[in-house]
């Protein structure tokens, strides 16, 4: 959450000129991305009505040769009717420009806050958009590897070691066993697509109960749909305090399969690619734990929030899909 | 530059509802402002057809009993038609609200970028401006003492002391003299209204050559008008190795003259001003310096860039007035 570089008026406007979009009436750097500066960015408009813009400069973790996935998918879903933002293309063509030798990009501002509490009737919302997303990429023609899969998880884990784990909490290296479990589950038999992989809350914009935005797609990857809907499940299925919320898993997963059931593989194996999802996220914290020092100003994110999740999935098994 | 609270998508619907500015559209935290958090909201407008504003939650340093005159003259210039944020006033007339225990302020959207490298005719058009600012101010019937007056910016000196400011920059002691001199300066007896006092391009917006906007008024007192010229100016007029520009110091005064001339008085003591006024940023810089932990991710500003303006003025003395 901050702005990592500081680019002056005459600088924005600069590289506003290279866009058809009009010129630059204000920009505001805002708290958003944890690998990139972002400016919410206004201009007079291409017709000259005004519009909005979110300007993204890749600091850090991104992949330069990513960027035509992530950016090309955008377009993808966007024609498709997904509500993604569209990027923009500068004069030549380009989804990208290179700026002090990191890469920016134009993208289309979408209305919607991010809900922090969501109800059922947001849940459901977030699964149909969801299963559309995945109905949308699949012919999408590029592929990315998923670096955050469950062997990738399971060798996080190991680097960062039972002992240091412990040091983090006790709790925490029982977590090396069912993370060697979830790297032998085989999900390539399972349907593919391009998929989201980080659909928190936060990435989600909606106006009520309807999804007026999907955002930050820098995680995506070709993967196995189910493994989106369970990492989705675990993000937004869960109380303040990691209580599950039954209602918005069942709202979740009937709005996914109101546009696209699940197959029977998919469903045997969902409760434990659940349990895969929450040490996805385990692992990750844990790593950003250890490698943040103890006095950095920055809020070091509990991977224990996980294991707790991880901790219901284990003990839900099938009951994942109870209809409460 | 920083956001310190977290207010979620729920919390801000309720807060804009209590506001006569239509539905909440869309909330994103911005990078602006080291004592406040500060949101760029847009909501569907009081008629209709959209609308935006900056919502600030004052976080520390700004006194609850300060608000009504920050705010109050908000709405006196821009009543007088200066370009300064109106504060949005709820529907029971407050022009601020508390939340979890802080004030909370909704305040217009202002279009404009701050200029980086400003020219001569931006650094004119900013002095018209601050001069109209003077003048339509004089009638506001609040007051606020100045907090960061000559002499208590030798307090803050002193009570860094001659060690401390030397480990800071072997040149720093030497300040120590001539701001002893500045708080012997009596500006009681020059013309008084109320001022902006901390006018850096960061708080100007301007589209072009137009000034569309002056903003964070939370150093705004009562004083000299002259001293705020002087701020304005050792904030305006050195590029970015404090080396004068004298053609944006002659079009930052002949601006303001072309609206309200100097006084006598004014133009007598007005170099020795400059001088204080630099010698204000050294104060705040260096008490900041030494408050900051040496490994504090936050860039602290170096006082040493305002030691060079001030051997500027004392340089300059009466040249301050040529017009290059």
């Amino acid at each position: 959450m901050a702005v990592y570089t500081h680019l002056g008026a005459e600088e924005l406007s600069a590289l506003i000129s290279q866009y058809d979009v009009g010129a630059l009436v204000s920009a505001k750097g805002i708290a958003e991305g944890v690998s990139n500066s972002n400016w919410l960015i206004e201009t007079t408009g291409p017709e000259g009505t005004g519009a909005r813009y979110i300007l993204t400069m890749y600091e850090r973790r991104i992949e330069l040769s990513d960027l035509p996935y992530f950016l090309g998918l955008l377009d993808h879903l966007s024609e498709k009717g997904c509500p993604v933002p569209r990027t923009i293309h500068d004069r030549d063509g380009s989804a990208y420009r290179m700026k002090r030798g990191k890469a920016v990009a134009l993208i289309e501002f979408l209305p919607g806050v991010s809900p922090t509490q969501p109800s059922p009737e947001q849940a459901g919302a977030v699964g149909r958009v969801l299963a559309d997303m995945h109905l949308a990429s699949r012919d999408f023609a590029r592929s990315r590897t998923n670096t955050m899969s469950f062997p990738d998880n399971l060798v996080l884990l190991e680097r960062c070691g039972a002992d240091r784990l412990a040091r983090i909490d006790p709790g925490l290296p029982s977590m090396l066993g069912p993370a060697r479990a979830a790297a032998e589950l085989d999900l390539s038999r399972l349907p593919h697509a391009s998929i989201h992989a980080d659909l928190f809350p936060d990435n989600v914009l909606m106006l009520g109960e309807q999804v007026t935005g999907l955002i930050d797609f820098y995680f995506a990857c070709t993967g196995s749909m189910a493994l989106d809907l369970a990492t989705t499940h675990a993000a937004w299925c869960f109380d303040r305090e990691n209580r599950y919320r039954a209602d918005l898993g069942a709202a979740l997963i009937a709005g996914y399969e109101s546009v696209r059931p699940l197959g029977a593989q998919e469903r045997e194996l969902l409760p434990e690619i659940a349990k895969g999802a929450a040490l996805r996220f385990v692992a990750s914290r844990a790593e950003d734990w250890l490698d943040t020092p103890d006095d950095a100003l920055v809020t070091r994110k509990d991977p224990m929030q996980f294991v707790a999740r991880w901790h219901v999935y284990d003990d839900l098994g099938e009951k994942l899909f109870d209809r409460t």
